[in-house]
């Protein structure tokens, strides 16, 4: 089961959203029970052997069900998925982290999640160039099969993920808050691309707003996703250094662009050279030092679809999903969308499994 | 006796300008025999043992007289010097590569060569910001007592010699061809400075042109005095890369600076790096790395804008611009923006390169 469905992510859902129950503590227990839904069905005295009162109440409580009924209601539609500790599809490198959550919530395509991937991370206020570079960098890294991971923000993380999106590798945004909310609002347009042909992701419930405090938290999935960080303009004292930070005490590469000694935006890059950090200026010095062996990327040009394709498309979702079940969610009937899915089939777009289920593949 | 008197001199003078007799047979002869006149006074079949009977005859019959005659005669006119192996003076950190020469011809300041100091080297066609970076640092390096070295060349070496006139430490530049002769002919004012105010040092005799085989022989004397060498915009495969490799040989610390990754000139001084060498954006971190204690320099207060100009100056960037494109980015009319940026140059903070290009400097 690459990600998990509605039955088991309930039991995760409901205990991940249980007000003070950490990380860590939440291992312990799956540890302890095994499954989530053998954490809720134990005894108060059991679970005080782990944690506080109050917590062993609210697990024996069965945890907060109503965010999680909203939460599945989330993951119902088109291109949501949960992905929880115990799916092949969680990323593997966030596992050798200290702290990987246990659950993520994940707009657009999941099989991203495990490909080779770069950070691309700096400056909101980048310059011109570095804008530029960031974008051409990602791009070609990005058609040699890396995946681009970045942060959704203005500046040097937009460019970067327009730039991913070229190339097959495509791109990652790692947000700080709930997929629901779209921050900062003025990359809506990306946030929408990137969740038909790459992915968004995060580790916080729906409906959480951008929080000062939950950024940094959110930096070290970006390096831990990542076999290395690269930083292209960034001041000192900025957010892309704690990025780089993480990268380091994460064990992976961490690669920065030169610039004038004159540009306070250079100053944060020279700092991590000075400090150990590889100084790329091709993004060929990437490649050779992640010694990634790339699958030359076999480009997909994606077809162009009318209307009604591109919505059935859109309800369908990376999932298998039976034509009853589609029918309802796009308000077609049986004939005409059997139709319709025999088109994006002969486009590439579709598999028909069996079991008279249908997949959306690209 | 810290430089070599006439009498002396005469013997290594002699010795010296023998055609076919390098530097390890000449220090193996002295050595052997002792002082110059010793070996001058050697019987022939005493000299067969340690070199072919060319040499041993020309050694025999006294050496080059009349060459050392002239060169005494030059040793006579004020200021002018020839120090030996033999003399405290001698640069001790020469002394420590792996083939110092016998005898350097000084002209200046012969007390400078045993100053603690760095060699800044770069690009004959550097630019505006190089040439500026150059005698910036070689200004403030000196002024914190650290004696600057270089090589006589146009562009970054001429600015580092006239940062480095500025402080107390002085400079000096290494020269390719004998004293007599200046090289190249649009620095003989520079020169005549040096003369005066700094030193000028050659291996090579009077007379002695410009040989292109003579240059990199000099650079490992500019690495060898040095305590390390920076690097100011350099291409690949430049000149100045071999000085860096030789210091980098004799155990001295490489510096460069870093800069655009689409300019030319960054490319060496990144190369060099990757391979280890230590990014540099502030003269402190030179000072710091050599544990020489240092003056802060004087800082520069930026100039009140206003609106357009700042707005002008933020679209600008730290790289070379053409008007055309500066005009696009900042949705300004060219003669708007040509007499904003002539305000800005007039500060001090935009230059007017060659081809119509401006670059923000500060």
């Amino acid at each position: 089961m690459p990600t998990t469905d509605s039955d088991e992510a309930g039991g995760w859902l409901r205990l991940s959203l249980i007000p003070g129950l950490g990380h860590v503590t939440l291992r312990q227990l799956l540890a302890e029970f095994g499954a989530p839904e053998k954490v809720l069905a134990a005894r108060h005295p059991e679970l005080r052997n782990f944690v506080s009162a109050d917590l062993a109440t609210a697990i024996a409580d069965g945890g907060n069900g109503d965010a999680a009924t909203l939460a599945l209601a989330w993951m119902g539609e088109p291109g949501n998925h949960i992905v929880t500790l115990g799916d092949a599809d969680y990323p593997q490198l966030l596992l050798q982290t200290a702290d990987p959550p246990p659950l993520l919530y994940v707009k657009g395509r999941h099989e991203l999640l495990n490909r080779p991937a770069l950070a691309i991370v700096g400056s909101r206020n980048a310059s011109a160039q570095g804008t530029e570079s960031a974008a051409e960098f990602a791009q070609t890294l990005s058609a040699a099969g890396i995946t681009i991971i970045s942060g959704l923000a203005l500046g040097i993380d937009a460019a970067a993920h327009r730039g991913g999106l070229q190339g097959a590798g495509s791109s990652i945004a790692l947000v700080g808050t709930g997929l629901d909310v779209v921050y900062p609002a003025r990359n809506r347009a990306l946030a929408h691309e990137l969740a038909v042909n790459g992915a968004l992701v995060s580790e916080f419930p729906l409906g959480t707003p951008p929080l000062a405090n939950n950024f940094p938290r959110r930096n070290r999935l970006i390096s831990g996703m990542s076999l290395g960080c690269l930083v292209v303009e960034a001041a000192l004292q900025s957010g892309s250094l704690i990025t780089a930070r993480f990268a380091n005490e994460q064990g992976r590469e961490v690669f920065a662009l030169p610039g004038s000694i004159h540009s306070p935006l250079a100053k944060g890059c020279h700092a991590l050279i000075k400090q150990g950090a590889k100084l790329v200026d091709d993004a060929n010095d990437i490649l050779e030092e992640l010694k990634v062996t790339i699958r030359p990327a076999p480009r997909f040009d994606a077809p162009a679809l009318d209307a009604d394709q591109s919505q059935l498309l859109n309800h369908l979702g990376y999932e298998p999903c039976n034509l009853d079940t589609l029918c309802t969610r796009a308000g077609l009937g049986a004939a005409a969308a059997a139709g319709l899915l025999l088109k994006l089939e002969l486009l590439g777009l579709v598999e028909n499994l069996p079991g008279g289920r249908y997949q959306r593949v690209r």
